[in-house]
């Protein structure tokens, strides 16, 4: 049986959640998983630090106040974030990354990614920053220290993507994908469908928590156009930056095109796609598309997300599930950590 | 890079897919897959049996006639089936078998099997029948005999589902699944939607080719009943036989019902599921559900199959893709070798 010792860099609401599941599940994971958990450190630029070589004991941390340096509530803690200190030298196996998504630099995520992987610590992340802006180096980072570098939830949280596209559908030769990759402006289209006006929608999904109190980076597809980055780069090959992929989004919608879509039968979706084009190239666009009711992506609805990879041995193969959602993104990082375990066991 | 030497028991539609796939993409699989197949053997009830140990030629066996006895027609072949023989001393590592399922007692194919295991080869299958009826114990042998037993075709074709359960959702904790299993019988139900009465819809469906001169086990949901004993044993532990699982196809759907669904904005489905129950027990059952037009399974129309996993960590994940094909039957094999590849090259 296998023990990992995890440190969690940023500490907001999913390494919380993979705390808690940890603090729920770690006993049970040893028979159907083949692996524990043990939390060796924490930090977070608003509640401090702390480590602990012995392990962190999962539930208080869980049951901790979000209140500015409340990690110096922790025997041993502080209210410093010392990030460098608990990623090098908590002795920690596996950094699990999860701060704040920087589209402009990815920073500073991608220098705690570094710093991990050059002192031989695996890293599992769910931040799209490092990954849409500097995956590539990174990856090769990783390989030159013989460390994994997993980041499945940056895509669409804890439903599995680049692992069904890299693994179940290998050999298929996938050729492009379509995706619904954002689950606050599908929600926002949904409910227009039902009669609402665009703020109407907006307003509704910040009520419930699906959009931020500024709703951009949903609704004008920035948020997708990372994903699209990232998807066509990991599974086409691509070597896009962010400014290469073309970017409308659904703020320009009216309730008349909803409507005129709906009377044919059809549904407006915010989609993120690439493709292989003849000549080798990778082109990636984010905007509306009028589906019909016969489109593997028409009948996704509310804050689902879905992805439909165009494979040229099986066609359509279409996946949906959450996009977001604490535990559901933290289930991403468990899943980082199998893969690392079936990868590295031997 | 790696060789693998495979022979091929049953040569119908789908081994001689792998054949053609073979032909074309060899050479390309050597660097995207890392390994290269070879034929040395091809073994089938109708057509005879050839062994070449030096390999034989893929694009030759692709086109030969489906006449009797047509294997000796290739140099050393005979118009006897020698499967034993192709099985167990023809050189292969792997033995693709893709004979004709039997619902009743898995055989011949699980004898093959078996042969194949016990004499140190892998196998991969896209049979029904041995795993419905006999997986436990063929995986036993596996086991013992370190050889890999791999079925993913066994579920939907090529489209992944026991890897994707296995491997990308392992740790979510799946409770239980709800599917469409079988794309005649939803072709069927898409059809009545628009108007045909079943009879005409089946009638269709057989003119299309979806659908057998007795359609018997496609719309009375015998065929769903042995894919939810397969996925409900593989997924949930179970310990189910055919028998266990209660079945009603959808013959006795009426126009009427169809309509009322429709008007309700509602869908008929043949739903196969399965679940664990609270004292642990697994039942499984066969049977039209009309779903509402949130249900994730609602709209899949047309011969397309899914399948959505309910899972504790992520709720529902749903994966839909083509359920039947030359082609994609066969990329399931190519998917079961992938796996072996990876598990095994270290």
């Amino acid at each position: 049986m296998t023990e990992y010792k995890i440190a969690l860099v940023g500490f907001g609401g999913v390494n919380r959640a993979l705390a808690q599941l940890i603090s729920e599940r770690n006993t049970s994971w040893k028979e159907s998983l083949g692996f524990t958990l043990k939390i060796v450190g924490v930090t977070d630029l608003f509640l401090g630090s702390v480590i602990n070589r012995d392990g962190l004991d999962a539930g208080a941390l869980v049951s901790l106040p979000a209140t500015k340096g409340a990690l110096a509530q922790i025997p041993g803690g502080t209210v410093e974030a010392f990030n460098e200190t608990v990623i090098k030298n908590s002795g920690a196996d596996i950094i699990a990354e999860a701060t704040f998504t920087n589209p402009i630099d990815g920073e500073p995520a991608t220098t705690f990614c570094r710093w991990a992987l050059e002192g031989g610590k695996h890293v599992v992340t769910t931040n799209k920053g490092p990954i849409a802006i500097h995956a590539a180096t990174i990856k090769e980072l990783s390989l030159k220290n013989n460390m994994a570098f997993e980041y499945e939830g940056s895509v669409m949280s804890g439903t599995p993507v680049i692992r069904l596209a890299k693994q179940s559908l290998a050999g298929s030769e996938i050729v492009g994908f379509e995706g619904i990759l954002n689950g606050t402006s599908n929600y926002v289209l949904t409910r227009m469908e039902s009669g609402l006006a665009f703020s109407e929608a907006v307003a509704e999904a910040q009520k419930l928590g699906y959009a931020e109190a500024d709703p951009t980076a949903d609704v004008e597809g920035y948020d997708v156009r990372l994903k699209v980055v990232i998807l066509a780069n990991e599974l086409l090959g691509a070597k896009l930056s962010i400014s290469d992929v073309s970017c409308v989004g659904i703020s320009g919608l009216t309730a008349n095109d909803i409507d005129d879509a709906r009377q044919n039968n059809s549904h407006w979706k915010l989609i993120g796609s690439a493709k292989r084009n003849a000549d080798g190239s990778v082109s990636g666009t984010v905007e509306p598309k009028l589906l019909s009711s016969e489109h593997p992506l028409a009948g996704i609805s509310g804050a689902t997300n879905a992805i439909s990879f165009n494979t040229e041995l099986l066609g359509a193969v279409t996946v949906s599930g959450p996009g977001a959602g604490r535990i559901e993104t933290a289930f991403a990082l468990l899943s980082d950590i199998i893969n690392i375990h079936t990868a590295y066991k031997k």
